[in-house]
């Protein structure tokens, strides 16, 4: 089989290796007319780029996105759009390692038995955090898609191991302070908090996990399905994609398992003529579909795999017992990365649920 | 657009409503040769029938399920398979009111938007877990598939409100303990205090939420995809499908978010000839494949969101506020009922990859 | 795999075997609130009934339709809407025969080495024509879509056999004359001398083929899509999926191969403010998307492989050579009831195609 | 919606434009483990390569492959496999004169209406013949897979204009002949009458059509799928997406439509322990499953498009009448370059139905 492309108005297929030529993401679906240009992408790509930040990975990518087809005069033209990024910067030699002995936590030994040892194993190959700056350029375009119905998509940071943002921030220091931190962070003290953390624990060659809160406004109400294209199926399902998460929830989530119906049902009320609920213990969804309250998805991510603290593994050529020490170039914490990720992710099922609905039409005018 | 059909070798339709005449699952890619009965598929639908017990709904659906297509002298044709439950039980009167005052919690003014008023309200309609009883006649089929690769598929309730498993329990536990009680708890005294409490909150006209753990044993390492058809991705994709999910958790989970790289890794070893993990924080599943050791799911449930407490709602054909106070018949936790659904929408993913991959084949060999 | 769908806006689900208990279609995605009655689906499930004349099978099946969810107080509600035909005058016993003898012309062997002997061969089971009731149903539903487009589909018999009608007929001959005689030409003459050839034929135990043209009118320009989803290739498709078709082309078709550019081109001219082309060689399609020229699609079908002549064939268990004579009951020429159901086919992907370009919107207001 | 993707085991997604940055092609779910090269993929691209024959359009392509992702070490790793040709001698300022005047029998108007303008004009943008290198690209590596079965595809021209080949060739002859002339027919007498044919039209400044037939030899039983997923509906399909293309027809074909059952119908008999037909009227195709016979399939294509002869059109700006005289460069028969797609095509839909059925396993051991 396969499972490279998602999305079934807008359609993303997405492909390239960590430390092979490129990554490459092609868009189908996107209406023609829409105005875009390699900025608007590099943009949303820059913000995910690795070597920033102390907190981050040496490697040094630049990261240039190049776009090769569908877009003709500055507008789109409803063919499908593919965009690439060279791979520059490669140690691979670091890798030649991880063939034969699998890094724990790693997709290395779940790759070598599905692909018969045939699987590019340097820097992760397809399963490194690297393939999602493919979501990010689709997610770009998706970000401009969603401007034309006013929806406006936010991430960040609130926990990095167990440093949680302190209170509920508002929107507008999240638009504020997220990309003024390497973390990541709503709010400044927490972000301070949370980079001293990191390299903490980055020193002692150990690595972090986190959560990211994303969160959708001005979403109208009516978007998605019932059943199996539920918004909030998907946007897990898509969540599930990025390397590292291993928890989805919606709303209050988990919490809403220890709560009475009395709690956690969101009653209705009018405000300037516009149905609304008191609380948004929903996240957003109810049945799958948008209540026109702010969609709400908490994301957690993992620690890092690769550390450099000594580790058991086999060596699958004479399946026996050894050990591993990992050199490379590693994020401590991908959580602070995640976040552009998980932004551009939540986008892109907005848009194409909102091309589903028609609330897109196939043609932007002018 | 849609989203009734879910799967890509195994490819599940469901259809029909709550007070409608029948609901419907049609499964298609199912190979031949599979020995299927009646029988198999009503055991199954029998495990979350309503009506049961003190702790569910009162209402008495006999469920008799008929198997209409695909079928033939005993064995699966590999042509689709259609299974119907008729609906008899239904009193739709008390549903009327639902029309114009959504329920708070439900989908009712989801649907109302998003069908224009078209919708069918009665009972829920589509968006009624009753429909879960075709994940469950699609589960049936799958767990026969899975028998032929020796995968089991265990679930059980680990949390109602605030009362939780005090330990972790064995499979054989599981497989001895779940389906003695009402609240399908592994642990007998626990599932007495669970029992207790929602009876208590129930003759309050509220209801309660929690926690089901699924688990998958015996899966090869190598099933599912990496990128957009990862295994958790699409698993957790199918439990946001069950109605009042709201959180879905691999392994650690969102527990992963505040430990180590060097905590949270599973390291490997040999054992019995075989890599294995010596933790299962990432609950079976590294880059979107099977790891071999046991997939672990958690999934977390809202309270019910019918409850017979005064709830403000609005008129939506006035647009003012206004209230509700709901009769009708409802569970006063879905979650023991759900713990069947839960293991049929693990037991279907985890057939559709195995298909996928070819190991299990397009013809079964008697 | 699987395959018993097709669509992407709208999409069709089709099940049931010839001599099973039903034949059902489940049609998904069909917006909310189109008026929709059993007495639609049933004048056109009617259109192809078998039985009616004495140039078809003697097989009397009432095809009784039931709608059994998807509508509500008459309208569509936006939820998969499906359709069941009970199977009623089946006489299996005369299919016996065919278990290890397949009968020439037949999908008979093809199941059965697919299928590993599992495949349901009464009545050809799913291979049968009596699946296409079950297109004809979604056909209908489409049909009713188009109208809101004031598209009209027509399709009528052009050749059986050797004989064909003598010139090009008008829409209003096709409208009018059609379903007035068995064969459903649309020259009353030449349909008398259709009538005739058959009736021959079948007396000597032998069967014919024929072409059906199908017209769509009133087809907006712009529906389609470019490369892969191309409006003809999606058409030629579904013609391919009715038992029987083994050609298919549009406008001049195979004619073409013998034009200039010259000749073929069709010049461009504007007629009451709107583009129109001078002659529709195109048959209404450039690129993958329609012209606003009418839609014009030839389809060939081969003669009904079932014919009591004595052939040659193999004894599957024996693997050797032996003859076949079979009863059973059969058109001697499956022309006049394909015709309807070549028009549903067409009707379907045109709907869906409507619904993908927003042409059709979600909900259809009263 | 989209469309620049096909396949189901096999995904082949297509983009680029004739006078944009490159053609490309991606295939997902292609095994791991098959030995590839640039050079296999090259071999084919030459194959249709423009520029190589006096009969064919004077632009110079060089057509360089270049695998971008999903090989490593020589081998595929069960990665997207990304390929591009980069466009190099593009005129385009030929193509200026589109923008407002649609060219007869091309999709310019179509392109205009569906894309608001938007649409990319140049050399015929996403609707050029250039599209059809990715499709080779993808063709020579399900050849490849089409290889470890011992599947042949086999395509030649079997006329242009009214210049047919005179008998039936042998597969020999088809395979010794078709590269060594212009034209890419398998008998060399003919082929000297179909060059002189077109190159006098083509000083006319006009253009012709012909008819391909592809073969695939040593397919085995059991390939396809009944109803929608037919081996012969998914042929004609793609054959559909190759511009041009106004019939498509297997074995008998429309003959079919005058042939009696008793001539139409293949007897079976038994040849070296294998079930074979005494004729292949079916052409290898019976329910929409491979019989084992070799498949056969006519494809008819309509002479080229652009024609230097003066065309009636309208000025779309001004809604007027006007003419067009088309310099830039075409094929005067597209019908030879042809020749080389559908064979890609036929090879790609059986390499997935392969993939499907289990007969190529998921890794291809060495």
């Amino acid at each position: 089989m396969n499972g490279s492309s998602t999305g079934k108005a807008l359609v993303l297929t997405c492909f390239g290796e960590s430390h092979g030529k490129i990554i490459g993401a092609v868009i189908d679906g996107c209406p023609a007319g829409l105005p875009i240009s390699t900025e608007d992408i590099q943009a949303e790509v820059d913000k995910r780029r690795p070597g920033l930040a102390s907190v981050s990975t040496p490697r040094k990518e630049e990261d240039r996105v190049e776009i090769l087809s569908g877009v003709f005069k500055g507008y789109t033209t409803g063919a499908p759009i593919c965009m690439l990024i060279k791979n520059v910067d490669t140690k691979s030699e670091d890798y030649e390692i991880v063939e034969d002995k699998p890094r724990p936590g790693h997709a290395d030994y779940t790759a070598y038995v599905k692909y018969g040892g045939f699987s590019d194993y340097k820097g992760g190959g397809r399963f490194s955090g690297r393939i999602t700056a493919g979501y990010v350029m689709a997610g770009a375009v998706a970000k401009k898609l969603l401007a034309l119905l006013n929806i406006e998509v936010l991430a960040h940071t609130v926990q990095i191991s167990k440093v949680k943002v302190s209170r509920k921030v508002t929107y507008d220091e999240i638009r504020t302070n997220v990309y003024k931190n390497s973390v990541r962070c709503s709010e400044p003290e927490t972000a301070a908090l949370m980079e001293k953390t990191i390299l903490k624990v980055a020193k002692e060659g150990d690595s972090l996990g986190g959560i990211v809160e994303a969160i959708a406004l001005n979403v109208p109400a009516g978007l998605g399905e019932p059943v199996f294209d539920s918004l909030d199926s998907e946007i897990a399902k898509i969540m599930f994609n990025i390397p590292a998460v291993k928890g989805v929830e919606f709303g209050a989530g988990f919490r809403a398992a220890s709560l009475k119906g009395s709690e956690n049902n969101d009653q209705y009320t009018v405000k300037n003529g516009k149905v609304v609920t008191l609380t948004n213990n929903a996240g957003g969804v109810l049945g799958g579909i948008s209540t026109g309250m702010p969609i709400i998805v908490n994301v957690a991510l993992k620690p890092t795999s690769s550390i450099s603290k000594r580790q058991k593994t086999v060596d699958l050529a004479e399946m026996k017992e050894t050990e591993i020490e990992l050199s490379g170039r590693h994020d401590p914490c991908v959580v602070p990365r995640a976040v552009t990720v998980v932004e551009a992710c939540l986008a892109f099922v907005l848009a194409d649920h909102a091309l589903r609905s028609g609330k897109i039409s196939r043609v932007i005018r002018k």
